[in-house]
């Protein structure tokens, strides 16, 4: 059966304070949405890759070398606007989609591997990692200490049976959708958290380029 | 005035599957607590550095050559015992104290800087790091999704002016005391948060020793 991945590169990367958004910045020659093009393609060969990007920046990404085939498919205002374009562009009605934020480079192949997986016996996989600091949470008086154990940092790629991941995205959009997890939970779905990679954390702000390029050395 | 830090290195590391623990591991040649102690010396050569090993490995430390000036302190059954030997070790009852974890080897000088005189100023001084992935927190029933704009990760060091320090260590031992900012906290103070930085992590499993290369080879 055919599988999936939508690689969301949509966003402006206001937070970069750069021209060019994160997803397309050089990271050791290459940019960094490519990374996870690689990935996934090394993963299966045969997955179907569909790549989202705000309409602004699709000449920009034409212009590269592709040595991957992939669809690219124009970006919406929002995340769950640019998934749903992702989900439109997708003629099958069956398989396991995958939504991979473009920001994560360093995705593992044993992540990806266990999403999928996950997904196809499960019905959907969300990659996490368990929280090693300690955690306080602020509130109004200042901040209290919160037991990390009882918290999960969520990753990507969200895997899920693509049919019941339309149905969910056919709710009306909410600001608590803050990831696909959180709209499929929204529709009444379970979710079934995985092992994710530690490296895998999503580039937010400049430092974060510096710090992909050390573990693009040591994990590649 | 003469400033403090007691460093502590107390832990025998039973999540890193490893004879030795994590602290006295080697990173790129040396071992991981030797990183803590220039990086402190770097700041202030003046700074008096106490190191607190648990009573097995203090043989070993002391085989290896040490270049810096620290005083080596014997380790308790706990960390609140830990920071207790290393404060009875101190003679002076002014000046600021920072309790560091040894297993955070890539402290930044900016950081340590922020925490001394942040400490200085309001009488303590707490690292923090925003989260910029999503986070859920677990419950009975499974997880949910929580604001990550509300947390933040919680570093070393934490600076402390001493002698209040040793007044909060009067309290008794309990479990909820996870760091030196909870057993400040406890004996009434509040908490003054400081900027950290981001790749001042805690090492807590094996992977992590590949990940502290690749930050050390980018950021030193």
């Amino acid at each position: 059966m055919q599988d999936h991945v939508i690689i969301v590169a949509a966003g402006v990367g206001s937070r970069m304070n750069n021209a060019l958004p994160k997803q397309f910045m050089p990271l050791a020659g290459k940019p960094v949405l490519q990374y996870s093009i690689e990935k996934f393609y090394r993963y299966n060969p045969q997955l179907n890759i569909v790549v989202v990007i705000h309409p602004e920046y699709i000449p920009f990404w034409n212009s590269q070398p592709r040595d991957i085939p992939h669809l690219v498919v124009e970006g919406g205002a929002t995340r769950f606007e640019s998934v749903l374009h992702g989900l439109a562009s997708i003629a099958e009605s069956n398989g396991i989609v995958g939504i991979h934020d473009a920001a994560r480079p360093l995705v593992s192949l044993k992540t990806i591997e266990t999403c999928y997986h996950g997904a196809r016996a499960h019905g959907n996989a969300i990659p996490v990692i368990e929280h090693f600091d300690s955690l306080r949470k602020l509130d109004t008086t200042g901040s209290i200490p919160v037991d990390r154990a009882q918290y999960r940092i969520v990753q990507t790629p969200q895997c899920f049976e693509l049919s019941t991941l339309r149905e969910a995205y056919r709710q009306p959009y909410s600001p608590v959708f803050t990831d696909d997890a959180s709209v499929w939970e929204a529709a009444g779905e379970t979710l079934n958290l995985v092992p994710g990679n530690r490296e895998n954390f999503k580039l937010t702000v400049p430092e974060d380029l510096r710090l992909a390029e050390a573990l693009l050395l040591a994990y590649q």
